[in-house]
């Protein structure tokens, strides 16, 4: 078989130029990148690859940014609370923040832009009853004793937060902080555009701008110790600046208040049920970010080069699943690949001509020091993503950081290789068709299509303890046969028929957050369409505590839908029988057992309900019949095969598919198919790392014994 | 030393007669009782005993009942949660309910005295909206499709429910079903004083009326399988009439709605933060019961009987913590001793000439079988009482059931025997004095002193699995050195200096119920009182999630002065590194370990906070410093001895008096000591199975160091 090119991007640096020609030739990639900390070898521009340049739309000219400090980037932050001991409270504003990277801004006229907030009351405190000492940086407030204050306030971005990061946790000694000016402001605007188009008149050789990225980072905020303070990868707090607001105000037609993006300090993380004003900010937020990238993608197309965004950093506004983005005319995304969840964040992006996955590792020495083994991750991580690239492909794959590292170690060399080779092959069997799916699945929360696979996600692919729980269904999903969308309340009220698109919803999340909707659900209208939906006969899975908000006699507010209840206190009197395991269709794959994670306690099945497991009198797993409906609770879904195989399961088994079960699928869950009716090719994976024994059945129902190699992937004909 | 007599009584039955007497003697009885199932023999009335008789109130005459229907005691009842799946939903009124037991009341104006509400919107149905199929007993409703629906409606007691469960439990056949009548109605109640008069009269060698109890059963319902549905020993359910919700009506100034016992049907359980009109309705019954109590008292009187209430059954409406009660006159107070804190919810009433705690085991079959233990049942009784005893003694104890079953077991005989002795003598020691107390500890929540030493107790010292955590804090403060009150959020706004009289307040349980708060934590007034207790040195001990609700940017709302809160997914975002555990004076005594029993999750400490005991990151142990105070956090705390000890320290260092630990204390946490400084003696009891060895500290700090035998109690003098 002819050794295949292309669809492969390579780092490359100063003191590797000939084993970038090397590798690229072994790798088969067609284009070539300078990574952060690494400069682009001119040798290179003319070697037949495709060159990337990282642009950095934000920072590395600290010349422009201290002339118009006016311009810095700004962002809101809260004090902690305060308790005041008596009717005058001192709160210092810079406690807990590092004077490097955060400088108040007092420039703005304060008693507008600042906020001091009875917290107790939650009321705010008049302007005149407090003052700010600029020398102490202190907030001094006139106070009811013991109520709780908080100050809310704007400060300058004076070091850019990722810069400082790299800085702090490479040690670089007497590097110049680099500041972030604020592209969105009139000045900077301006010198942006310039400053690009001169960029690519200097790097003639470069074909794509890598923007890394736009305008305005996800909220990152580091502490006095240089430690991590605050993250949150979808966070807008650093994306504000008076002159921003204002126009804000104008759009929205309502006065801005700085608790719209302070939100009591919860700065509106997405487990947040998202405020009306929030919205309205985000969708200002949106246009005006599409705008302003517009004119940069224009220069650059301009110059017939191509405009890759990286979807990371400073991407805050961008929203690719969203209408505005596609509008931009951006040429491609390229993303970190952390899972299958962050493959489909990425790959099911439209309006852009080709997308990139980012594989890991980054070739950094964490990973490839002497002793370490970048194989492994290297497997567990390619694996990982392809089952989310078979249902929804990447268009190209790539990696970062010192290539130098990587020489070091031939067996990841020639891991790679193979990689990149079987990216290749399956790319070309896909060739852009739809694989089968076996049903239509709808995340329902209050985010929807906006946060699209990054539901459950603080920061880029970490895992907490609270969310690996739900984010198992989201990573399941981004490989299995379904095909699935992420719809919210909004959209449930706006287009009464919306549910009739899909054969199963899925809400899955703890009470009151926006992941399964809280208050949302004591809107007769949200509740009454979702059982109306089960009761004629559609699916339902609520994992966690789904539609749960204390109201009307009930925790789950379709606690009739799915059969189980929540014990809370407020039904120990109600005495409890239904704990009998029967066995069931969705629990027929699991040898060893499901886990449940973090799991949910006290939940307590209805009569009627089929109790599935059960461990210490709290229910894990149930089924119940509404209507011509049928609904699943799980009180928990990390990811791993078993859970996965449970959820495929209990969807088709909800959707009233059972007899589809044996359709283009593996007897052992360690195995998957992927069926791509159009091109007449089907794929078995190996999703372990382990040899694995099969019955493969194929669409017909026919079926076949086989033995897998680890991580094997086999294409047929069918 | 002298066998001594007195303070204890002895059932009977009309087979063992001669055994009464030889056991009476044996053990000291100077009382001798009948019980539920047997008869007393009228032998015995000159035997030099006190003769109990129980008394029922308001079942034990068919004949009343079946000619007076009308007078038959109600309750309400909702139905479960039916969802309309089309423009009309019928309910069934009596599915998952006995006929046997409830019938449903159509004689009064159904249209007034039911209420069917939408339970999506909260909204009542009109009832132009509804109509009752009385061949079919349902409900049919206009209604909204795909919207929830519940009718509450009343129904007829014709089967006492302790009747009906004693007669499905042992099997009777053929037995009359007892039917209730309501002693509140004007012709029963006429009836009943000509009926207790004439009880009295023909029982002339009765001395003391035991009421058994009096008008209103706590709240307890059997379902179509005869099997316990819903209890609640708390509950006001039963307690219902039109008659006398049209005197309430009367006087509470506006119109009553079914709702108000209802509650969305959770029919007011203790747990649920209670409403203005449900405290209104309580208040009623309470002032109505006792007046009519108080004319059977003085009927009782009148003949130079004594009146002796029963805590138990039909006990509703009588609360005896709260001031009606002690104007009613009664004598006595009798009730089952669980465990400590039921011992406490006995011996701490008020306005009785004496209390009388009925020990365990009941001599009844369950426990007196061959082969079976009652020694093991009865010191395990005995040694948990005995703590509480110790700190507040009931002024008699006693036993009951059958007790031919006992004389099968000589040991037990003799142990009984060793029990009335050792309780003789510690009453004796006690002599009404008050023993020394470390500090003065008010628990808070919604109840206050309604539900003293009761307060987490949803059936009679029943475990559940979703309260023993919190519960065992009341285990623990009824044997604890300490001056222990009940105190309510209301109590609180009405008396603001009231925290002055406390050194340290807890408030233990989960968000949302009564027994945290709720809600009331966002009324300024209160959580500014709490805090300036705090800030001026007084002490603070939470458990679970105090004063926990969801508003102005925390859960515990009480966060930084508890220096804890709980991770809900909305400080996600927020990095969290305080996690080291710290020794303390809390923690000097746990060896082996805390139990935090179910504990609770996602609990993350705030900078500052002495973290003392996390697992898997989650705190279960803290301690705080604010202002000149101290709050000790602690995430559930089943009662055993270890974390007796733990409670006991946790509040003498909240309170800032851990200099005194050594005062009356035993070193060894399986032993206790009670010091009674007005009579001059001291004792130390081991509350363990087995031999203990310790150091006992006296109230001077000096020492000695005792080897004390299994359960063993040793008197000193000082």
């Amino acid at each position: 078989m002819e050794h295949q090119k292309g669809r492969v991007t390579i780092p490359t640096d100063m003191d590797v130029v000939k084993d970038t020609i090397r590798l690229s030739q072994k790798w088969g990639a067609d284009a070539v990148r300078d990574c952060d900390g690494t400069e682009f070898p001119t040798e290179l521009k003319d070697a037949g690859l495709k060159v990337y340049a990282t642009y950095y739309t934000t920072r590395k000219d600290n010349a422009w940014a201290k002339a118009h400090p006016q311009e810095i980037q700004q962002m809101y932050v809260m004090t902690p609370l305060c308790t005041a001991c008596g009717d005058k409270l001192r709160i210092p504003l810079m406690q807990g923040l590092h004077p490097d990277m955060l400088q108040l801004n007092t420039r703005d006229d304060i008693a507008r832009w600042w906020e001091v907030t009875d917290r107790s009351t939650g009321e705010v405190v008049p302007v005149t009853d407090w003052s700010f000492d600029e020398a102490a940086q202190e907030v001094t407030i006139h106070s009811i004793p013991f109520h709780d204050y908080t100050v809310s306030f704007l400060a300058y971005i004076i070091w850019d937060p990722v810069h400082m990061y790299n800085a702090t946790v490479n040690g670089w000694e007497g590097v110049e902080h680099q500041m972030t000016f604020d592209v969105r402001q009139p000045l900077t605007h301006a010198f942006t555009m310039k400053r690009l188009e001169n960029f690519i008149k200097e790097h003639p050789y470069v074909d794509v701008l890598r923007f890394t990225t736009f305008f305005h980072q996800f909220t990152l905020i580091f502490d006095e110790l240089r430690r991590e303070k605050y993250v949150d990868w979808y966070g807008y707090s650093a994306s504000v600046s008076p002159y921003i607001l204002e126009q804000f105000e104008k759009e929205a037609g309502y006065p801005f208040r700085p608790e719209y993006i302070i939100d009591e300090g919860y700065y509106n993380g997405q487990y947040r049920i998202p405020t009306k004003e929030y919205q309205d900010f985000l969708a200002f937020q949106r246009k005006e970010v599409a705008k302003i990238i517009k004119e940069m993608v224009n220069i650059v197309h301009a110059h017939h080069k191509e405009a890759m965004m990286f979807l990371g950093d400073h991407w805050i506004g961008t929203e690719p699943y969203l209408e505005e983005f596609a509008q931009i005319g951006l040429d491609a995304v390229v993303g970190s690949v952390g899972n299958g969840s962050t493959l489909r964040l990425i790959s099911d992006i439209e309006g852009v001509s080709y997308t990139e996955g980012r594989l890991l590792p980054y070739f950094f020495p964490d990973t490839f020091y002497e002793g370490g083994d970048p194989v492994k991750e290297a497997k567990q991580n390619w694996v990982t993503a392809r089952r989310a690239i078979l249902r929804k492909p990447v268009d190209r794959i790539g990696y970062g950081g010192y290539l130098k590292l990587a020489l070091d170690f031939p067996e990841f060399v020639d891991y790679v290789e193979a990689v990149c080779e079987e990216f290749r092959q399956l790319y070309a069997n896909i060739a852009n068709s739809r694989p089968y799916c076996a049903g239509k699945v709808a995340v329902l929360n209050c985010w929807g299509k906006m946060r699209s696979w990054g539901c459950h996600m603080v920061h880029h692919a970490i895992y907490f303890r609270q969310n690996y729980s739900y984010a198992g269904v989201i990573e399941a999903l981004a490989g299995a046969p379904f095909d699935v969308s992420f719809i919210s309340f909004t959209d449930l009220l706006e287009h009464p028929d919306l549910l009739k698109a899909y054969d199963v919803l899925i809400n899955a999340g703890d009470a009151d957050t926006a992941h399964t909707g809280g208050e949302w659900w004591c809107n007769p209208a949200v509740s009454s369409a979702v059982k109306r939906f089960v009761y004629e006969g559609g699916g339902i899975i609520g994992v966690g505590e789904p539609a749960a908000h204390q109201a009307n006699g009930h925790f789950f507010q379709l606690s009739n839908v799915f059969g189980v209840e929540e014990e809370r206190g407020f039904t120990l009197g109600y005495d409890k029988y239904n704990w009998e395991e029967h066995p069931h269709f969705i629990t027929q794959d699991l040898e060893g057992g499901a886990d449940f994670g973090e799991g949910t306690k006290n939940i307590y099945a209805l009569e009627g309900t089929q109790v599935l497991i059960e461990r210490d009198r709290n229910v894990q797993l149930a089924a119940n019949q509404f209507g011509a409906g049928r609904a699943v609770y799980i009180s928990g879904l990390p990811y791993n095969f078993v859970n996965n195989r449970l959820l495929h399961r209990a969807i088709l088994w909800s959707a009233g598919k059972e007899d589809e079960l044996c359709k283009w699928f593996s007897k052992n869950p360690y195995v998957e198919v992927h069926a791509y009716l159009e091109t007449g090719r089907y794929c078995v994976v190996n999703n372990t790392d382990e040899t694995q024994e099969t019955v493969i059945y194929r669409g017909d129902g026919s079926e076949f014994t086989i033995v897998m190699d680890a991580g094997q992937i086999l294409w047929y004909e069918m």
